[in-house]
Parts: structure tokens; sequence; C-alpha cells
């Protein structure tokens, strides 16, 4: 069976094959590609030209409105920007603060002189800045940052000023050293009320880099990763700004100090402007599924050359991937990657419908960044599983800094803690699913607890999450009939990946219900215990949202494909990973009824023998995701395995076939032995 | 209830208290810690002044005889050698290289002259060494090496050669940079016979530090981690050694190449030989399990003075470790910990018991190379889980290199497959495992089968793995009786993880007895089918004997403060590991008829509530580890996260109180409602 690794790369690329095309050549670019062992100082020069390289091609210039030049390509700009993974992870985040998060801000809270002013710059690399969100004491609660921008109608001022120590912007990307201005998250405070949380256009060094009188920046010096990412802090001493650089999209101040805004209720103006950055996510999505696939195609191609260990002959060593562990613990990563990069390119045209305002209704809106929370959440933290199972996989070569598996892996770390810590964003998918499940049934008040769960989305609960199927029963497809084959029933996952969902919302919801009608105090204790219910809860939702669009994709490609080869291996993908999820919360299946206790049993033994035919087209399948050694560049990944087992193969044949080959002791050794017993089962038959 | 942790800390510190104290006082000798950072060569010559500081102290003299200065102390060596992961893991592990390894071969491998020509300088510092054993092309199957080793009776020299690429050693601590000699693993060839692989001292540079005629030095650059330790790679181009440079305690060649061995098996011999060198997977598995402790009480204590989002009171934030998804996150790592500790200990006893020659009867000698092997593989994978969730627990400054989580985890990661990689390990004891059950139903014949698992134990098979109550069933303990507090029976625990290691072995000795019958290729391709279900054996076998150490220890220490509140706490940390192992395998118990759905239900709570009841007493529980601020290093951890957030809420307190204090716009949103709302009523009622 020959597997075209080009049409399934079609499937994996989706919409977007031209957009990712373009984003992996960038690896061409000079300056795209970095030493990333190199001085602090010195990697940190060359990201900065790397970014401002990603600025030259004009690319980040898509997003952007067509009378700014732009395109108005949301979607396609993020496909391609995800793929400068493959180039330098310091390149891609380096360039997602400049252009994603600064430009990104500009354009969606700006107004279109800003854009003039501030935003075309920026798309061209040439007015660098800073996202200045996050403090030392606020994270993920954006809402309760202490910089406070309070407006000065003498002067037609906002003074923007850091009241304490732990309302210091931290882990600012572009600020120890490159930034010249920054977008900075502060309260608007005019005629003494708080407006909440605004963003202001704030400058921080002079063209000649200097920094600017009134504003303090500190090195966060080595990180985990990422090291060519100049990360920093800010603090501001009552730094005086014109009430021109309120970023006033969603919230304006007139000379005298007068607020006002297109949306009345507070929190909903605050989650609409956060909405509008949810790009940051969506891009993490993709960018950790590219390093996963990158460290699969390194690591699945050393083991297809690798052997270790002697089998069935002598002189033969096995190769890695012949193995059944080996097997079992890449194959089922590959399948868990497939169906991250299926269901991405499902939130891109998300992504792309809402952006260009095709359909930028609340509904899509909120579904959008359901999706982004709770897709990035699961993809960041499975990247890094699967490169640390790639790095070991890959034995003692794995560790070394040019076979690239544990810098990938060190650059993507902090995915799981940036845009959102992954815990947080589970919760706001949690929280949502709730809201769905209280909008249908109409008889539980969730508003009421709603703001004990400690997420941003104090004030959106109720809306789709997309659930349609919930309430449908596995009954349909799991009759006492079903036989060894049906376990891998493509509905049979289905039924039992959704009702798991449903369950676990209906019991989470009936464990909260009493809260509505508690105190404070104990309602949000209520609320507390069920948190870890409440994050899995969601977990189980973007699995089987995940695994959903696994199947569309393996459906579709059935219906245009029925008898090729290629669908018999992407169906293998599917129950894979169908299996391996269900595997992984047997317990759960079983104890609620679900899954009797022989089928059950089935499932290991399936996933083992699914393995262990994936494992015999891992090669097309790691070519399907259209990664060159230029893109790998791991030592490991080039061939030169496969060239020194055979140089050592070549040399033993040859040194077999000398009369003067040292025979082995331990063949001498069993003679003797074998010898030795003849003659005394000789001696004892006389 | 007021919990002491010194009484926690002599439990965890054991017979070992005064070697582990000396252990962590090294953070305090000049040169101790080194700056993780510093340029490659600089951190080299940092971490080779940290390794002779440590030679200064003589603290590695300990394990060598007493005619050698030493006092044949080893496990106590060992114990305070694991702390030095404190002070620096890239000191550590030089250090392993150096005194452990090669000054190790060196004592365990080498004659009385040898021992006094270059175990002493060795152990002092002097004479630094490399062990050169890995080759690019061979990592754990060291039986197959390819560096040769020939006698040559003309000149009574050994000519030592790297016939191939691949057999160029690879990933050798201190080749790149320090090494003035190495023990170098070879195939013995003399008289054209091959004797397998022995150990020879073989110069690699003068004491000036220029590399040998005929010697090769590569250097591996940049790694994960222990960016400190010069790894480098050694060919060897036909390269004459004396005769007496052979290290012969288990081999030796005569002037005329005649070769004598007091072991007369060449296989034996060969796991003789490898059996003395078990120091290092001791010494790994308890470095791990300081590694863990560091970054339990780094997260631990930042978790207690962190707060991020406000829960019942509008004004006042939570701290992290009150959540209950923090809980879940961290208790358990923490249970764990103690489990390897003490699990730990034990194994120090057995090598100590060893290695004095109190008992080195062959039964000893395996079971401890068995529990060495099973130990190391699931505790360094332990550290690396724990110091991640850790990272992670402690958001973006978790990733910032000053807190320290980022860098343990990158040093620690190459523990998960050197000294043995640990799925390799995990065959190791899940051979061993299968070997006891057919010993002790003798009518298995896994002898015939056991050459197609490839490990390093071809030979021994059959002994004593320690499963003395295999065979028991759960039956006494599991009645139908059982309630809700029963769940949390160490017995049931205890029946529960036993139950299912007897299940799989013999499962796994069903699955492979039709092998013993088959020609060699179908043999091999049955024991491969079944090599995931022996790797999960041995995991389970090695998560019942830690949870036994755990048990043991709280038994004992219930037994002397039957009234303790610490005996309170121990319990749940036993409880909650135990639960937490069964929890992992819940679909197991069920699937196997050991647990009933309904009882099944009740070890999700259960957890739940154990991790709530250990987080109230967490500090006292990182306390009891036995580090302090210069141990751990981190910002987080120093008590600053605490004085900010003082200082914050001091701020809040003081401009609360102020006239002119801004409002907050959602007020007087919610009261405008309120009044709507109100008139409406009003309205409504005329």
């Amino acid at each position: 069976m020959t597997i075209d690794p080009t049409l399934l790369r079609a499937v994996l690329d989706g919409d977007y094959a031209s957009a990712r095309a373009e984003g992996r050549s960038f690896v061409r670019q000079p300056g795209a590609v970095i030493d990333e062992e190199a001085p602090l100082a010195e990697i940190r020069d060359a990201t900065l030209r790397g970014t401002r390289a990603l600025g030259e091609t004009g690319q980040p210039l898509l997003p952007l409105p067509p009378e700014l030049g732009g395109e108005d390509e949301h979607a396609g700009y993020v496909a391609a920007f995800e793929e400068l993974v493959a180039s330098s992870p310091s390149v891609q985040i380096k360039a997602g603060v400049q252009y994603g998060l600064f430009g990104g801000a500009i354009q969606h809270l700006g107004n279109a002189e800003q854009h003039r002013a501030w935003l075309v710059p920026a798309a061209r690399g040439e007015l660098l800045g800073s996202f200045a969100m996050t403090e030392i004491g606020h994270g993920s609660d954006v809402a309760a940052v202490g910089t406070t921008a309070t407006y000065d109608p003498d002067t037609e001022e906002f003074v923007v000023h850091t009241p304490f120590r732990a309302a210091t912007k931290e882990y600012i990307g572009n600020a120890a050293a490159h930034a010249r201005a920054a977008v900075v998250f502060a309260q608007l405070v005019t005629r003494g009320v708080n407006h909440g949380v605004h963003a202001f256009f704030v400058p921080v060094r002079t063209d000649a880099g200097e920094v600017l009188p009134g504003v303090t920046v500190e090195d966060d010096g080595a990180k985990g990763g990422l090291r060519g990412v100049d990360n920093g802090r800010f603090a501001f001493d009552s730094v005086r700004i014109p009430r021109t650089h309120l970023l006033d999209r969603y919230g304006s101040v007139a000379p005298d100090g007068t607020y006002s805004s297109p949306i009345e209720s507070p929190g909903r103006r605050f989650f609409t402007m956060l909405g509008t950055l949810v790009q940051g996510r969506v891009s993490l999505d993709g960018a950790s599924t590219v390093g996963a696939k990158l460290g699969l195609d390194i690591a699945i191609r050393y083991a297809l050359e690798r052997r270790q260990f002697t089998g069935a002959k002598e002189t033969e060593e096995v190769v890695l991937l012949d193995y059944r562990r080996h097997q079992r613990r890449l194959m089922p990563a590959l399948a868990r990657t497939w169906a991250n990069a299926l269901a991405h390119n499902d939130l891109l045209a998300s992504f792309q419908t809402v952006f260009s305002g095709e359909d930028d209704s609340d509904e899509a809106r909120q579904l959008l960044e359901t999706q982004a929370a709770g897709y990035k959440a699961l993809s960041t933290w499975d990247a890094l599983d699967i490169l640390q199972e790639c790095r070991e996989a890959c034995g003692g070569a794995g560790f070394i800094a040019e076979n690239r598996l544990v810098g990938l892996r060190r650059d993507l770390d902090v995915y799981a803690t940036f845009e959102g810590d992954n815990t947080v964003l589970l919760q706001l998918v949690g929280k949502r699913l709730l809201g769905d499940y209280a909008a249908e049934l109409r008889h539980l008040d969730i508003g009421g607890v709603a703001r004990f769960i400690g997420t941003q989305a104090a004030e959106h609960s109720l809306y789709r999450s997309g659930m349609a199927n919930v309430g449908r029963t596995i009954g349909d497809v799991f009759t006492p009939a079903l036989n060894a084959k049906r376990i891998r029933s493509g509905k049979l996952q289905e039924a039992l990946l959704e009702s798991r969902v449903e369950a676990m919302v209906a019991e989470l919801a009936g464990n909260l219900r009493p809260a509505a009608r508690m105190p404070a105090e104990k309602a949000a204790a209520l609320v507390n215990e069920n948190q870890n219910l409440l994050i899995e809860t969601a977990r189980a939702y973007v699995e089987l949202r995940k695994w959903q669009a696994l199947d569309r994709a393996f459906r579709a490609f059935r219906d245009d494909h029925p008898e090729a080869p290629e669908t018999t291996v992407f169906r293998r993908l599917r129950d894979l990973h169908g299996l391996s999820l269900i595997d992984e919360h047997l317990g759960w299946h079983i104890m609620y009824g679900r899954l009797s206790m022989n089928r059950a049993r089935q499932i290991g033994p399936t996933i083992d023998r699914l393995c262990a035919k994936l494992a015999a087209d891992a090669l097309p399948l790691v070519e399907a995701f259209g990664y060159g050694q230029e893109h790998r560049r791991a030592t490991i990944s080039s061939g030169i395995e496969k060239e020194r087992q055979d140089e050592a193969r070549e040399y033993y044949r040859q040194a077999r076939a000398r009369a003067d080959h040292p025979v082995d002791e331990k063949v001498l050794h069993a003679e003797r032995k074998k010898a030795a017993k003849k003659a005394k089962s000789r001696s004892t038959q006389r």
C-alpha cells in the first residue's frame, strides 16, 4: 500500500495551503533562522532582524483594511505566521508581539487617525512596540490591573501611573531592549469615575533608544526559552500622554473629561475589547501544532533509521519504530497532532468569518472565543508532551541542542501560561458550557454563581458552545450486538466522548445549583469545590470538538476517495485518536455504564494494533506535514544515522568474512558447554 | 493542628540525616553555586571549580576502602551527593562523572595497584577523567559497543580503536574540555577471541590539556540542560596503552595474551561488571527526588502568598493554594515525592548492604539492581512532571530563570535517558518479574524467550524481585461491607496495587508461553507484541513497591506517635498517593472486578478532600524537606510576593478611605439598572 503524502498534506493544510507554504518559505529569508545558543544580546539583535525581515515581506500588512494597504485577510496571515515556528520560535513570538499584539491592539482598539499614525509603521516593523497588559501582581485577571490613567482636563492629558510594585507591567515582549512605544492597559479614571481597563499608546523610548523620563525599564533576563525575545518590565511615574493617545474605539474621553462609549455595560465593553485580541490564542493553537509536527517529523525519521538491540537474528539490530512500545509512544501523538491541526483549520475559518465581518454576531464571536481558549489550552499542553516524548524517544541524541527537540520544547513551554493561563482558559470554557446548559434547560440560575468562577468571562455565560448534539444518548449506536469491529465505529467513539461531556455538564450544574440561593461565602466555596470538575468538563468538551474536526475531515476525504489507501490510513488515525481519548478516561466510561467491561478490554489491544499499522506508514504521514530538512534542521533527521548504521553493518559484514575475525568467547563457551553435556550423556549411556 | 516539620524531616531524611545535612551545606562552599546563564566556556570552568571544591571536602573519599583513606561508606556518600542538586545540577553531574563513574569504575573494576595509581587522585579531583561507555551507535545496548581493544603480545599493549563512526564514544561528560584520562569500554580481543566488553584506562590529554595523538575529541556543544558539563565525543585511532591499563578485576590478560577471568560465563561476567556501576542509578533516583522537592518547595510557598481573582469578597483576592484545582495540581505531587523519598531510603539501605559486603549475595545484588533500575525510571519521570507542574503553577513567573523551576527541569531532563534509558530499564524490571513468576510456577520456560526482550539482562532472568505477597487476593480486605471510610484502608490500597501487578505478570506470562516453542522470528514478534504490557507491568510493580515504602514508613511513625497530628498528615499523604495510583488505572481495577463501580466513584471526591486537607498543612510539609532560601534561590520563594501583595492591598485600603477615590463605573451602572428596574416596576404597579 503506497501512501501519497501530498494527498494527505492537502487535508492538513486545508484552505490555508498557500499561506502555509508562504510561511514555510520564510525559512529561506536572510535573518529568519538564528543561532539559538548565541549570547543574550546577540540573539536578541538577531531576533529583531528576523522580526524586521518579516515586516519587509509585507505579510503583516495582510490583516489591515484595504485603505491602509491590507487585504482584510486574517486567517491566512495567522496560518503563515504559525509556520514561523519552523524558522525560529523567538522570531515568531517577537513578531507576534510586534505585529499581532502591538499592531493588533492599535488596529482593533484604535481609530482611523491612530491607524494612520501608528498602525502602518508598526506593521512595517518601523515602529517597534510592546503590548503592556500583564502586571507582576495580575496575570490572567486583567480586569484587576493596578496601573491607572487619570485624565487631566487642564492639560488634556492622561497621567499614566504605576501606584505600587505589583502594578509594574511584567513579561512584556520587546520591553527590555527594543520597543519605542507600548500599548498600555490601565484603569481609565476621569471625573472621579473609574471606567475600567482601556488601552493607551505610550511612548517609552526615543528613536535613538533612550528610555523616556518617568518610564522605568527592567530586564527579565534569562527565561526558560524564547531567548531571543527581550522580555522586561515597565513602570510609569506619572507619565503624561495626550488625550488622543487613548485607543478609543470602545471608550473615549472628550476634552472636558466626559467619558462615552458605544457599549453601555462596563463588563461587556471590557470583554469586547479583550475579544478583539483573540488572534493571539488562535495563533498559539496553530503554532504549538507546528511545533508538535516538527518534533514528530524528527523523532519518527530517526526511529525509522536508528537500530538498537538484536531481534530474531543475532547479527541484525532492530529499527526503533519496529518496537511496539516505540510505536505506542509516537503513533497516538501523531494522531493527536492530526486532530489538533484539523480542529485548528476550523478555528481559522471561524476567525476569518468573524474578523472579516462576514458574521461578527455575538454568538459567532463568543463561539470563536470559547474555542480559541479551549483549543489553545489543550494543544499547547499536547505540544509540550509530544516534544518531550520525541526528545526521549531519541535518547541522548534528543538532548543535544543541534537536534532541536529540546529547543522547541523550551521555547514552547511558556505557551501553556501566556495569552491566558491554560487552567484559567479551561475554566472560561467550562463556564460557557454551563451557561449553554442553563440556557437550554431554563431552570438553572447559573448567572448568580458565575462571578465566583474566576475567569475573564464574568459577564458572558449564556451562549452557544456548539454542543448541538448534547442530549443524544449512546443507545442508538451502542447495542449489545456490538462486535469487535464495531469498537472502531466512529459513531460509537463520538457517542462515548459526547455522552461524557453531557454527563459532566449535568453533574456540574446539579452540584452548583444550590449556590444561587447561598450567601456569597458559601456559594464561592461550593463553586471552588467543583473547580476540578469544571476544568475536566471543559477538557472533555475540547477533546470532543477536536475529535469531531478530525472525524469530519476523515469523512469528507472518504467521500472523495472511497477506495484510496490514504482513506484507510486516515481512518486509522481517527480511530486511534478516538480510542486513545476513551482509554484515558476508561474508568469513567465503565463506571457510568457507557462501556461494558468486556468491550473496554478490547480497547488497549485495538490501540496496539492501530499503532503497529500506522507505524508502517509513518514516513508518508510525517511527509504530509510539508517540512523539509531546512525546517527540521536536526542532525539526526538528515539521514546521517542511516549512513552510520550502514557503515557499521558493512564493517561487520566484511569483518565476519575475514579468516582472522575474532570468534566470540560466548560462542566458544556455548560450544564447550554443549560438548561437556554430550560427553556426560555418553558416559551415562555406558 | 500544628505540624512540626522537624518530626517529618526526620522521617524523610531517615538514616542519612547527617549525610544529607552535609550535602545541603555544600551550597555555602565557595564555587558550589554557579551562574547557570553564563557563556558556555565560563560555566564549564565554574562547574569544574565546583567539582574540585567537592573533592577538597574529602567527601568523594568516603566510599573508598580504609586502606586508601576511605570509610567504605557508600550510601551516606550517595545521599550527600544527591543533595548537590540544590547547589548546582551541573556540578552534581560533573562530580558524578568524575567521582562516581570514572572513580567508581577504577574502584570496582580495577586492582590494588590501579587504585593506588589512579583512584585516590581521581577521588581528590586531581586526576580528571571521563567514563567512555556510550557510543553514537549504541546507547543502552552496551554489550554491542564497536570500540575494540586488541592485545598485541609483542609490545604487551592493547590497541584501542574506533573502527567506524557509530563506534565513536558519545555524550561523554568531561570529554569536551577537562578529562586527562578516560575509562573506555571496548571489546577485548586477544589470541583471536573476543572476550566481550571490558574497561580500559586510556590517557586522553596531557597534564597541560593537549589532546594526545590518536585521540580525536569533538564537543557536543549546547544541550537541553546541564550546560556546565562539557559533554563530548572520543574516537581512537589505534591508540596503544600498556597491558596493565586493563581494569582487570573480572578479566585479565597475561603478557603472552592468555585471557583469564574469575567468572566463567562471559554473559554473567559482563553483567557483574555492569552491576558494580549501579551507584549511578541509585543516585539519580535520589537526585531527581531532591529536584522535585525543590520545585514543590518553591511553587507551594508562592501559592501560599500569591493571590489572583476575587472570591466571596469583592475586594479580597484568593490565595492560589485555596483553589481546589491548584491543590489538586500540587498535593498529589507532594505525596508522590514523599513516596519516592521513602522508597529511595530503602534503596540506599540495600545499596549499603551490598556494597559494604554485608550481603553481596547474587540475590541481594539482583534485587538491588532491579529496584535501582525501576525506581530511577519512575522518579526521574516524576521529577520532570512535577517540575513542569510547579513551573506552570507559578504562571509567567515560573518561566523566568531566576525562579529556578525551568532551570531545574532543564537540567534533570536528561535523567530520563541516561544511566539507562527509562524504557529499557522498565523492560529489565519487567523481565525480572517474569523470571520470578516462572521460578515460582516452574512450568514456564521463560529462559527461551528472554533473549528477545531487548535489555541488558539477557542472562539473569530468574530471581527474586521481592514480590513476596504475590498470590494473596484482595478478597481478604475487600468485603461487600466496605464503607466509605474503608476506601482509605491501607490494606485495600495495597491489595489493589498488588493484585494488579500479579494479574499483569500472569497475563504476560500466559501470552509469552507459546514463544518457547516457536521459531526465533515468531517468538521475537510475540515478545514484541507484549512489549507495552511488559513495561506497564514493571511500572505497576515499581509503583507498588514505592507505595509500600511510604506505607511502611507511615506505620512505623504511627507506632511511635499514635496521637500526633503529624500521624494524621502522614496518613493523608499515604492515602492520597495510594488513591491517586488507583485512580490512574481506575479502568483496570473496575474491568478486572477489583473495584465496584459505586466504590470507584468515591475515589475522585476522596482525592479532592485529601488534597484540601493537605493544602492546609502545605507549609510544614515542604519545610520538612529541609531546604532554606539558600537552596531554593527563587525570587518568588523569598517572601517578596507577600510584600508586594501587602503593599497593593494597603494602597487600595487607603485609597478607598479617601474622599476623592474614583468610584467604579460598574457600581454606578448597577445602581442605574436597579433604579430603572424600580421605576419600571412602579410604573407597572400603577
